[in-house]
């Protein structure tokens, strides 16, 4: 991101000014908002990363942070074991609704042997057969209201989890962006300061 | 991003704890490697983007943020006036290097009546020809290190600009997650703690 050359302010070119998330209007959830972009992350991920050259797929952010590989593996898990399996808990409603806790390094210990492609392959399928579940139960707002008990905070609700789970595609399409961009922080040179993807 | 249930010590799922970032090992600029990301951006916006909702495409941050529609617009201005024009000044070496400022807020004036599709179009257009240049430079490591003048910054070389070219695309999808995401912090409940997406 390129300056203008003028007088103006300093501003970052990338988004909001730090501090200004008091001013962002947050919204509540909406089913098929939330199914839009849960079915297009396979399509983004393949575009971004099928046949990419392997440093940018094992690039990371130093010492215990996580590859663009690792990131697929990631939401791999959680088609398997997160979104869907927790969302039937909650609408079972038995006597314990009471969620697996969610093993965020179960990618990092199956030595599957995977590629990236087979990865990219594998979490499309996944999702998309989680989002036939989904559309399937054709959740109506009480449905949504349901709720189970996370290990941690305790109640959430139906609705909750699925909006996390939108969430969560995109806090990891934004961790997939800082990876790479991190990679030519010394590259782009006095650049560096008006990108905000080289400093974070 | 959901937090193991068991006793292990906090730490962002998104990514490198705050702080980390002495620990990233950067990259010299490879011209291969880097049109490797800029040839994918397009798919990757039109995979993200392209029919989607229109309250994600009118997303966004606060008062004097961007949209999705607006990121758009924004990289298509770096296409016409930005990265291969000073490409062009550099490699020509006149007297004057001098780059023209880059004027980050034309296409929040230019009524140009798009749609968003229209503008992921041409986004595509303008990219698939850039990169036809850029490429028909077979640009050698001598020419990579000729320099021209930023308005600010003073001497930079043609490599420093092809890399923040790349940087920038990066830049703005971590963008794009970012101001979409938001909008689901008040959706996701409390999982809000372990999404950066939702913090930022």
């Amino acid at each position: 991101m390129v300056r203008r050359g003028g007088g103006a302010p300093r501003r970052d070119d990338a988004g909001a000014p730090p501090g200004a998330g008091a001013a962002v209007t947050t919204t509540e959830f909406d089913l098929a908002e939330g199914i839009a972009v849960l079915e297009r992350t396979p399509g983004v991920l393949r575009a971004w990363l099928a046949d990419l050259p392997e440093p940018w797929i094992r690039a990371d952010e130093g010492p215990d942070t996580w590859t663009p590989f690792d990131i697929v593996g990631h939401l791999i898990d959680g088609e398997e074991t997160d979104w869907i399996p927790r969302s039937r808990i909650i609408l079972a409603q038995g006597a314990d609704r009471r969620f697996t806790p969610y093993d965020r390094f179960r990618h990092l210990r199956l030595a599957d042997g995977a590629t990236l492609g087979g990865r990219l392959e594998r979490f499309a399928a996944l999702r998309a057969g989680n989002l036939v579940t989904l559309r399937g139960w054709t959740l109506t707002p009480a449905q949504l209201a349901l709720t189970g008990e996370h290990p941690e905070f305790g109640t959430v609700t139906l609705a909750q989890l699925i909006a996390t789970w939108v969430a969560h595609d995109l806090d990891h399409l934004m961790q997939l962006a800082r990876v790479m961009g991190k990679r030519y922080a010394a590259a782009a040179g006095p650049w560096r300061a008006y990108l905000r993807v080289l400093q974070s």
